[in-house]
């Protein structure tokens, strides 16, 4: 059900019975290769809240200058309709008064909703790191969270290492939970931070501090025994009514608990509404979103998500779904808002071939000649290294190649050259320059055109387009959006087949061509040729 | 504890009480992307044959042309020391005797040692999928088993569908498992082929299973919640004696349960010993040896044996675990093979570059200036493209050159140009050619060479050798072994930023430097300069 955009919804309380916690903006940032600006963290949040979570963890504003920077512009720019925004950060610290202590008057003072404070709760952790007293570190907890109560602040508690603390000395890590909760915390969320926990543990754990303590418990799950979401359900189920994760499963090591698999399974599963009705639908576009601004690509067989989730390749599949959709997928993919797709492949047996052609326009039901033709050659280019599962238009092409008899052509190239050399005066970053010549023939004229670009595929790009735009103006909308460049058989350096893809937009759609070479720059041409050919070909240029 | 290479251990009897069943070569390959040859999928073997899994499931011999040569071939050429092969297929066709269906045939002619029967146990899926009565389908069971086991063949079932089957149809789903196990099937694996179930519901139906028909259990789920480990593992705790799945958790939409995840928590976290004893050490590099054959980057984030698993980036826990490793990892990474990694990045505080330096042989701890101005340039230099993370040579050189003020230099570069151009009479897929021409001095000396190569990168890395090879004999043993091109900034097409990681060997270890630039090839040329620069440096050479 989607609510109009500019009435948030008022039947789930996002900030009541049950908190959806989003920590993608300062857990999720620890992970391996992920390196944000503020605007890219400005961005994310915007996604974030329009997936309709509780909160938003920003970051550890004092401690960290890029997060103070952030809070500092979120004030001003961020307009969230359904997060509050949490400031992360430590207890005071040891011999020193919570007044006193600047780091936390950041926290304080900088406009977040709320203030997660980390503690130790492990006496391990309490000696060897923080290397204090057990009665001091829970001064700290209890000082700080009555300061920033009387401050006006909200307060939820990480009990940092809670469970292996629990294990340790289960009373001194229950006694940490009550000194936070007495002092007027909020929530108390259990962290496995070093990960090494199972869902039949996290639930006895759970229960027993629930049982025992009354606070109000969250959850705060990582993936190293690969039972993130899981162990998080598993609180869940055991009483903790706040959970928190990162979008996309980002984390250290091997990440936090994926939020969304999260929240589809406590939605989709277990009936059980926790974000604003209509919102998980947003889910696939919003964390495709997300993974673009970081730059990293989303795992492609993310759970609910990722863009194999729903991918049928096996024949046997695909002959089944042609009968029915749900005898192979446990639920409608449009929950989330990802789609069901059948992959074009030498497993693909005829059937998905068919299926495929059928989704493109085709129908080929009654010329089996076509489809067997169309799945030798796909199996064949796969064994040479080209892809069609993620290249579509290449795939048509191929299709009306064979339904046709004849490749939709538009222009023939007689030779291109590019070269790519050292500037004279040249500034770092900025020391080569590209240029390619292309020689062609198009509507009856010969072309000689050469292109400038930063590299030898946007020259190459430059040239061909100048080419062939006066013969066919439609050209000048079609735009080069996406360029993905795999080495095939990695282990030979610069020998190998390089596999290139493509995706061209003409401001409308977009669509993809792969092109594969021992040659990176014969691939990229190849792609580059085909995606324009079929920009034209969906103009129906004659 | 290491076994001797030619005595496999005998104290965990792989095909008794507990079985770890592999199915990466046959429901693993359902997986998009994933497309191995024969000769593919023999390496494959024998690497899971030595991480001591009981069982290989093959593929499907006599369906899938590429299987039933697999299995012609290994009964030639794979020497497994502790799987057995098993060869996956159907039950006999309705209306057709299991002695006369030639797909029957071919499995029990196939050499394996086990044959594993698919079988539908969901009544939807007899009626709409297979489109025939009940009553037949159990009687396919019955005669396919007995048939194949009057052979003298040991028979697995995998019950497909069995959980949504189950909760459609429990008395179904139920007599199907009966009727194998009856007709002499040693295991029945329920599927959740769907990938739509949760722990605790698992746990429920496996424990009614046991208890109710007392036939021996096996397990075989799907990550489609994300649980697929999760589920294994309450099966087990339920009552399942074998466990199915695949490496680097490979399979169809999400892909199967990680199989090397649940047999890590079984032995370390639930001390259950399922694999020869000292095998599971093995896990990590069985685990990237597969991956590169497939072709398919392992995910970096991958529980246990993920390049990232153990790898610890925020400023806080690198002061922690310099004090102690334990205070924020689960377990010891040597128990899987891996390794703890500290990363160099923006994120890191001074006492990561550091604990890195030391990792590298440098002693910085008296000379925090020189820690100062390292961290910054890594801040600087990561803001603007590189990476550090999985570039350690190029760290290096950045050391050398703070702690020395010089940065080591071999060779000045005057310039260098690449042209690639179409052949005048080409081949297809080998249309293009591409010649570098290197101007530099080395030991004093001008040079002025031209390379030749299938790409750009190719040439310039030929031309630059040769250019250098005369003031440094070293060279000839170095070669480059590895080529990652990244586009950043995905979304501007050929405009982007592009970082290139080379990987460059002298034969005895390799090494990883990185380039960044607006144009790919001279992102590539930096890489390649630093490449060799780091291999001069690590040979001792003035």
């Amino acid at each position: 059900m989607n609510q109009p955009a500019d009435a948030p919804d008022s039947s789930v309380d996002l900030h009541g019975a049950f908190h959806v916690y989003d920590t993608t903006l300062r857990d999720g940032m620890q992970q391996e290769g992920l390196n944000p600006t503020v605007a890219d963290k400005l961005a994310i949040a915007r996604q974030l809240d329009g997936l309709g979570v509780g909160y938003i963890e920003g970051g550890w504003p004092g401690a960290n200058p890029k997060d103070t920077e952030f809070f500092r512009r979120a004030a001003a720019e961020l307009d969230l309709r359904h997060a509050k925004l949490a400031a992360f950060g430590a207890t005071r610290r040891a011999g020193v008064k919570a007044a006193d202590d600047p780091l936390v008057a950041a926290l304080r003072d900088s406009g977040a909703g709320v203030v997660t404070l980390v503690a130790k709760s492990h006496v391990g952790h309490v000696e060897k790191a923080l290397r204090t007293t057990l009665e001091e570190n829970l001064a700290m907890v209890r000082d700080t969270v009555s300061h920033l109560r009387a401050e006006g602040q909200q307060v939820f508690l990480d009990a940092e290492h809670f469970f292996d603390g629990y294990r340790l000395d289960r009373a001194y890590a229950l006694e940490v939970l009550r000194t936070a909760y007495d002092a007027g915390a909020d929530v108390v969320a259990l962290c496995d931070t070093n990960g090494g926990m199972l869902p039949g543990w996290v639930a006895d754990v759970v229960h027993d501090v629930v049982q025992t303590t009354g606070v109000r418990v969250g959850i705060h799950c990582h993936n190293d025994t690969g039972c993130a979401v899981a162990n998080t359900l598993a609180a869940v189920d055991a009483g903790a009514t706040h959970v928190q994760g990162c979008i996309n499963g980002y984390g250290e090591r091997t990440g936090n608990a994926d939020l969304v698999n999260v929240v589809a399974n406590l939605e989709l599963k277990l009936d059980r509404q926790v974000l604003p009705p209509g919102l998980l639908q947003e889910a696939t576009r919003i964390a495709h979103a997300v993974a673009e601004v970081t730059n990293v690509p989303p795992a492609s067989r993310q759970p609910y998500v990722g863009v194999s989730a729903f991918a049928h390749k096996a024949g046997l599949h695909a002959s089944a779904i042609k009968v029915d959709p749900d005898l192979y997928q446990h639920m409608d993919p449009a929950g989330v808002g990802n789609d069901m797709r059948l992959l074009v492949s030498e497993m693909a047996g005829r059937a998905s071939i068919e299926l495929k052609g059928r989704e493109l326009g085709f129908d080929l039901s009654e010329h089996p000649e076509v489809v067997n033709r169309v799945t030798s050659r796909v199996k064949e280019m796969e064994a040479g290294g080209y892809t069609f599962e993620a290249a579509d238009a290449s795939f048509e092409l191929l299709l009306i190649e064979e339904v046709e008899g004849r490749r939709p052509s538009y222009f023939d190239v007689e030779s291109w050259r590019v070269i790519t050399e050292t500037l004279t005066h040249a500034q770092p970053g900025e020391e080569a320059v590209s240029e390619a010549t292309v020689k062609l023939r198009a509507a009856g004229v010969r072309y000689v055109v050469t292109g400038e670009g930063n590299g030898p595929v946007n020259a190459l790009d430059q040239a061909l387009r100048t080419a062939i735009v006066q013969a066919y103006p439609a050209i000048a909308k079609f735009e080069l959006i996406d360029f993905k460049v795999r080495i095939l058989d990695q282990g030979h350096g610069t020998d190998a087949i390089t596999r290139v893809l493509i995706e061209t937009s003409d401001g409308e759609s977009s669509w993809v061509t792969v092109g594969v070479g021992a040659n990176v720059i014969e691939a990229s041409w190849e792609a580059l040729v085909d995606g324009f050919t079929f920009g034209l070909v969906r103009h129906h240029v004659e």
